[in-house]
């Protein structure tokens, strides 16, 4: 390589940070996580490192140890004191010139980023709205990768419009899944959830509202629904690490129930807390 | 946010290059081109800035002129005075704590790099392996994003395969193109590659082609093959910048031709160079 350029100004390349040859921004090639903490302890972090560990595995980044990684996440939220943390982290394959072939003794980049969550009880009293978009991702949803464009573009879309999520659309005319959530209905004793397969996003979320919605006797179903099933559930809900359970009170143009947050949905938040504890 | 991590170690946020929290590397939140210099002289500049400008208006960043980024590109390029040159560079969004949704006053991140491009008369010579890949990537890849993961595994797994490209068939069994390149074949008098479509990069290598194909007195047929089809052509190829034209001899494991390069894959190079004196 010859030289650089930031914005205006050309740089030697020797000058230059790794970061700026990172793989993750060359191509999205790396895979991310974000957990959080409730009043002082972390939240499901084996299920998180384990899911990390698939998503690794997947896009073939072998050489780093998912205990390296549990230690780091535990040092720097233990750095912080915070009660309610964020903490949100990546591995890329590394830093190397542009070249879609790899080299295999690349040393992979690892960052990662605490922050404070406040609390929007607001969003839970009130519910939120939402809206549909077509699922524009790649097939392979259930890697939780850093190319994240299609989540992006939706969920701006349904900002713009003044919804607070976008709902994916395969398709098959189907729901996938929120752009950064799992999707949820409650149609009577039933809470009904798109499966898990390769379009889909192993949510941790959403294995733990499972738990919960048995805990409290309900049905779950792992089956797809169309839009219009959706907006005729009596409940809707998105699930997701940093805000847990959200009630959804809008879906498009339909008012789901009577446009405010349902009763099973407050009992799957209540019992979801329990493991919090 | 409280703190950063950068492998192992603790950083205090204000530290860090801004570059850490680019929308590039949380997202892929960007778009990127790649152009070339035969003998001291850009090819197609205009092109290839017209194809930045929609990526930019398909992913709504809006605030940088194209003319800013020729400036920029004919600044760097000339500053290295080579001959064949590779030049790559991406706008991302910007840099802002991790969100999928983006601040309208975010100031866009210009990367470009400039290198030497070494040809490989052998790779013309003897021709390149393909193999057949399933198409993992999302639905806009009219869109020349840095959203490139499955491409890299694609590319990779063809390597390890011992092929020099990954040919990539869509869910309906139809060629789209290679993960890295656009692709032709031959049939009798007619050149054959995948419309331009939401699922298919609009190369600027392809305009060229079909443009060389015509000046030869051939057919261009701008319609979808599967695998089968293309396994018995006459001829086949990729055309990408880096490399313009480079004919391919097996595909999976079908040999094609006699194994050697074919004589109108020779011809439409011999055209296309006369494009960029």
């Amino acid at each position: 390589m010859k030289l650089a350029m930031l914005n205006d100004r050309i740089v030697p390349i020797g000058e230059l940070d790794p970061i700026y040859f990172d793989r993750g921004i060359y191509f999205g090639d790396g895979v991310y996580e974000v957990l959080r903490s409730y009043g002082g302890k972390l939240f499901a972090l084996d299920e998180h490192l384990e899911r990390f560990a698939n998503s690794l595995a997947a896009i073939r980044i072998t050489s780093i140890e998912i205990d390296q990684i549990r230690d780091r996440v535990e040092r720097a939220f233990n750095a912080t004191g915070l009660a309610n943390a964020k903490i949100y982290f990546h591995v890329t394959r590394g830093s190397a010139p542009r070249n879609h072939v790899w080299n295999a003794d690349l040393e992979p980049n690892f960052f990662l980023t605490v922050s404070e969550i406040v609390d929007n009880p607001a969003e839970k009293e009130k519910g939120i709205t939402v809206c549909t978009h077509p699922d524009w991702r790649w097939k392979r949803c259930d890697i939780k990768s850093l190319n994240l464009l299609a989540n992006v573009l939706a969920r701006q879309e349904a900002t713009d419009k003044g919804c607070d999520e976008a709902i994916l659309v395969d398709e098959a005319g189907l729901i996938t899944e929120g752009a950064g959530s799992c999707f949820f209905a409650v149609l009577g004793e039933t809470v009904q959830t798109a499966p898990l397969t390769a379009n889909v996003l192993p949510s941790i979320t959403r294995q733990f509202v499972i738990k919960a919605a048995r805990n409290l006797g309900l049905t779950v179903n792992e089956e797809s629904m169309t839009p219009q099933q959706a907006a005729g559930a009596d409940e809707l809900f998105i699930a997701v690490t940093t805000k847990d359970i959200v009630p959804i009170v809008k879906f498009d143009d339909a008012v789901i129930g009577n446009g405010t947050p349902g009763p099973r949905t407050k009992a799957i938040h209540d019992e979801f807390l329990k493991f919090t504890v």
